[in-house]
């Protein structure tokens, strides 16, 4: 080992994967497309196959005190179907990796597992293998996913162009603050344990947090609608570094405007009771699992009237930037604030 | 939860994935083979597409005290490359999540990924993805394979017929016998660190235990031969527990002889030398990582010349059962007494 040490949190996880997988070179003519997008893309005869793998690991991922087991699992399969919807694809099978220390009982990872059928049924996937195995302590979860799509529907993050439309789903920010009003009760527990959280009027907030959907639902409504988005991801870093993840694949800059973004009324009361800025939680706040996707303009009169899909902003030269138009008229420039665990 | 508390080491590994996902149903007509064998086989055309993953967690899998970190990426690689070979099929792609401590500096990583790297080279694998995230203490990665079969080619574990040859590959409990050297110069060095440790002599043993292979090579060779075996398993848990599930999947029972046992001349010394029953270390060692298959009498002879294919017993009724036939000619019934993380 070199006696030089880098502190991993001098990266941060995407310069950090960039720089350890530098080297690699693709060498199978079935890779279509590897690390960078939401799954890997493989050959399969007149499809493609999608696969996408992540890990959800205790306390850093997820906190037990106020968990639930089963919707731990029904959200480690979802964020992986997420992967999938993001390139358009359909989802068909997961394997379920599953380490455990001693702590957990069979009839806890019953439950665990029960989320875990949920999700697979809801989302049609079926549970095709993986490995159960001790670990030192917690538990973690590594789900892949696979799925398919025909190759005229595949959609990465590259191909956005100039003067496109920029198209969000659902609404944003409600995951982060679900979390935050789950670490306030936590943290009245703890002080108090004779208290008992009050989560009532927060239920569509805590739900986005610990029961987050992937929106198989619109990919589904986008193929009846024969619409196919030139460039897609997940909002799972948030959506501030979402947008720069496409920017960076499709070349090109970004510009949507605060008046546009879709937020739940519930979620910027919230923001502003602790002391938030509510377009800073949509932006940054991470976890929505919503859809981010860029459209030709000729198909804005197909989604027009979609109750679930927002127009945000569009396309520009990539010299132009990323930039969030305010209220009140002033450019910001977008910065990544997601998740950063390592710090 | 319920009130009930069941140990998982009242269950062991197989029969709690078996307990867990016993109400899971395949539902895609894609999914050709789930749970139950080294990969999952999903319908790609004219293929199948495989698709395996597994954990490897730092004080359960491997202890850095002695493990390089070099080698355990290579490792982590050729564990799931052995599992697609397990299906008779070519690996083509993985998926590498990492979790991570502050511990490890970005220098030790790039270590780790020199070893993937070397390991993706060697199988002609390209790493098409994958996750790092932070993890609360150690390391832990988790590998997903991706590989395809032509659809004539794959072999499960569920087809040996009776009067069938059973097949062993390299030699056995060398993986073991390197992992109790290893641990025996821990604890003279964690008793005296003055004192360095003596691995001269073992090292053939250290390197099935650090950087075990996955045999494609003879997953090609058979190809080249037009061998298909009836059935195959990788032989990852020791042997006796891999011909049980041989056993188990193609209903019918396996007869080994203990004289016909693959074993290197240093596996058997240091087997005495650490006061350990040779055939023992053979059939329970596990993480040897050679194949275990079943070949139809026509194909003995293309095979019977090649110096790394062992003809080790036969296939016989189920309701004859699995044992061993030792040196003196006595049946021993077979056990599976392979790793026991959860003890």
């Amino acid at each position: 080992m070199s006696e030089k040490r880098t502190e991993i949190k001098a990266f941060g996880e995407f310069r950090l994967i960039e720089h350890l997988t530098s080297s690699f070179k693709p060498g199978n003519p079935g890779t279509r497309l590897g690390i960078g997008d939401d799954a890997a893309v493989i050959e399969a005869g007149d499809k493609y196959f999608l696969s996408s793998s992540d890990f959800l690991i205790e306390n850093i991922h997820f906190d037990l005190t106020y968990f639930p087991l089963q919707h731990l699992g029904y959200k480690a399969v979802a964020v992986n179907v997420s992967d999938i919807a993001a390139m358009n694809g359909i989802p068909r099978q997961i394997l379920v990796n599953l380490a455990i220390s001693n702590r957990f009982s069979v009839e806890s990872l019953e439950v665990l597992y029960q989320g875990i059928k949920a999700a697979c049924d809801n989302y049609k996937v079926d549970l095709a293998g993986g490995d159960t195995t001790a670990s030192p302590t917690g538990l973690s979860l590594c789900i892949t996913a696979i799925g398919e799509a025909d190759k005229k529907d595949i959609t990465t993050r590259a191909n956005a162009r100039e003067h496109e439309i920029v198209c969000a789903t659902g609404d944003l920010g409600g995951a982060y603050l679900g979390l935050q009003v789950l670490e306030r009760e936590k943290e009245v527990f703890l002080s108090n344990q004779q208290m008992q959280p009050k989560l009532e009027g927060y239920d569509y907030l805590v739900k986005r947090q610990l029961k987050p959907e992937a929106r198989m639902d619109i990919i589904y409504e986008l193929q009846e609608m024969k619409v196919i988005p030139t460039s897609m991801i997940d909002i799972s870093d948030g959506l501030a570094s979402d947008i720069l993840q496409l920017s960076k694949a499709s070349k090109k800059g970004f510009r949507i405007f605060e008046e546009q973004l879709p937020i739940d009324k519930k979620t910027y009361e919230t923001a502003v009771e602790f002391k938030l800025d509510p377009t800073t939680c949509v932006l940054n706040g991470g976890e929505d699992y919503e859809l981010l996707f860029t459209i030709r303009q000729d198909d804005y009169e197909k989604l027009k009237g979609h109750p679930d899909i927002h127009f945000i902003g569009h396309v520009q030269k990539l010299e132009e930037g990323n930039q969030l138009i305010t209220k009140s008229g002033n450019p910001v420039t977008l910065k990544a604030q997601g998740w950063q665990n390592f710090q």
